[in-house]
């Protein structure tokens, strides 16, 4: 590792300690001076701009070399760009910053586990209501689990609801699953999620850009919503009421030109409300299984999903003049060739020769009464069987 | 009336006893000749083109004169193309079928009921499963409701499930509702909604393009499923399986250009599945409620729906400061605004102008003990509340 990268890695975890997650102004001052620039004016309390007095004021206070070292001993480690393990698509999030005037790239990125951040280039977050239905559980767990067996990442925000599911999910089936936390990578949020938050840490990643120890706020939920959205190569919304925080890493997913995708649900249900307007107001494409998400998210090509089919059946492929036919034969007591052919309203001989193609196709028998249906499955609505 | 569209009636009358709905042969052969000029041809048994002998050899048998006079018994009338209550839209059929091959329009409508089919032209399909759930009846029943409520005419199959809740939802509310069967329109398919169809022909209208008398039969509610694409402004699917009739329906609806709407549901039911492939591959539009569905189908700007949103709450128009102040501002025991400082790391001097902001909008109080949240509704999933 470079001189000059670890002394940009010692200016922004000193940084990262004092500033706000996704600060769109300490991210433009970054990009524009560089993180250790930035570090040395508001170090000597030459305030930037008049709008980082606070973080100057206490930046003396930090020691970015300890906090490395007692990071390290918590199993931490700091990427930042430039790093070979830096998601490269987070990139995305300073031409977001310029576009649209918030978020911005964080800092750096606080990472606990075996993961390599690196490949997460493929990966596909999967996030929803903290207060899910069963129904969005098990649908999350399933998508969680179909994803992971793909070989993609499962990106997901470690909460309690579809979060949880879609972890559990992909560890499941031994896949890799990425959590990323409002609070700093070494803090348990929700508690009780402790358990979970450690197995993803031997086999994935817990991830965040707060400082260690750092508590988790509202804002820290918001800009952790951006870092999710930016992880991931598309989202999949499994639940989300009106107001869903699953709502806010979509319009991030949306920001950052990555496909959102939604699961629907009863429309009566208010934890699929918001996923049905995102859907309705075009934001969205739905989906209903995990392959129709890796199509999606696919390179052309990669994933393509045959549509949704019922079974094809013999009949599919007749003729008007054979399904004519075919409508009057009956279904249980045969009938004689001339009796069908006045029920069809076709003439006889015609009758004769379509029945003859319709046993060789196998939907129509000569028993002993006459001419009958060989047995199909009912054909479903608007198109009853014979009446 | 004139004497010639009586002419042309009975010509119509004769040929829709003998010809199968919706045959694109004979509805070609009309278009070119007219239906007087092919009646003639086929009653002096030249058959025209070779393809209609069937038609041909029976025809002398039928005296349409005796079948308007018996059908205006049943409360029947026969409607064709000129007469003030044909529904224009029906013309559609025509070019669809020069596009597309199959359909063609119908050679005329027998209506029983006081509706005006004219007026039809304000109507909104709703279709679906037989086989429908309850959650699927209660929403076909609601949507027929909602859409009768604005004056728009429900137009359905009158078959079991769906189509059945449709047509009730809209007589629950005395709003207008059409049935159109694939058998003859004096009679009941399925018989169990003979009541349903004798409510519908009192206030509203049974039509069918099949001659009175008539079964229905395979061939008969795939072209029934075409009239009431073609009868309605736009069609809605509650639920269908993915070998549903109903998409036979939705696929005529698109082939006519008229928009498609699907009622999303959850992916684990099998009768929502077909709905699902059309939003998913684009064919509809998704819709939640009755006002999205008269959204798509008014005309520009007529029926704009609000999106619908969550409460809209003080603390969305935030500044990104005061968001972090009022993470930093405890919920029950109040805390001194130096506290909040420390906690927020931000200067003394600007949380205390920021909390007195906060109060203002009513965010935040000072109690006996400091500085706290005032009571609001918790916020949705991925931003819990101050941790």
């Amino acid at each position: 590792m470079s001189d000059s990268l670890d002394a940009e890695r010692l200016a922004r975890v000193a940084l990262c300690r004092l500033a706000e997650p996704g600060d769109p102004r300490l991210a433009g001052l970054v990009a524009e001076l560089g993180a250790q620039r930035v570090h040395e004016h508001l170090s000597s309390e030459r305030d930037l701009k008049g709008v980082l007095s606070d973080v100057a004021a206490r930046l003396g206070a930090v020691d970015p070399g300890r906090e490395l070292d007692q990071a390290a001993r918590s199993g931490l480690r700091y990427l930042i760009p430039g790093d070979m393990e830096w998601p490269t698509r987070m990139g995305d999030l300073a031409r977001s910053v310029a576009i649209q005037g918030r978020g911005g790239p964080p800092l750096g990125l606080w990472v606990r586990g075996p993961a390599n951040l690196a490949e997460l280039d493929a990966g596909v977050a999967i996030v929803g209501s903290r207060s899910a239905t069963t129904y969005g559980v098990d649908v999350a767990a399933e998508l969680g689990a179909s994803i992971a067996s793909s070989g993609r990442p499962v990106v997901s925000g470690a909460a309690f609801g579809i979060d949880q599911a879609a972890h559990r999910g992909a560890l499941a089936v031994r896949g890799s699953t990425i959590a990323v936390l409002a609070c700093g990578a070494d803090r348990s949020y929700p508690s009780a999620h402790q358990g979970l938050l450690k197995h993803i840490a031997e086999s994935g990643a817990v991830v965040s850009e707060v400082a260690p120890g750092g508590a988790p706020t509202k804002l820290r939920f918001l800009a952790r919503n951006r870092l999710i959205a930016a992880l991931a190569r598309g989202t999949i919304i499994v639940e989300a009421a009106l107001r869903s925080g699953a709502l806010n890493t979509a319009n991030w997913s949306l920001g950052l030109n990555r496909p959102v995708m939604g699961i629907p649900g009863p429309i009566t249900s208010a934890t699929s409300q918001g996923v049905h307007e995102l859907l309705r107001t075009g934001g969205a494409s739905l989906v209903t299984r995990g392959a129709d998400a890796l199509e999606v998210v696919g390179a052309v090509g990669e994933h393509l999903v045959e549509p949704a089919r019922g079974e094809v059946r013999a009949s599919d492929r007749l003729s008007l003049r054979e399904r004519q036919v075919l409508d009057a034969v009956p279904v249980v007591r045969g009938a004689a060739a001339d009796s069908i052919a006045r029920t069809a309203g076709i003439g006889l001989v015609e009758v004769r020769s379509t029945l003859t193609r319709l046993a060789t196709a196998g939907l129509a028998e000569f028993a002993d009464t006459g001419w009958r249906l060989t047995s199909e499955p009912p054909g479903d609505d608007h198109a009853p069987g014979v009446a």
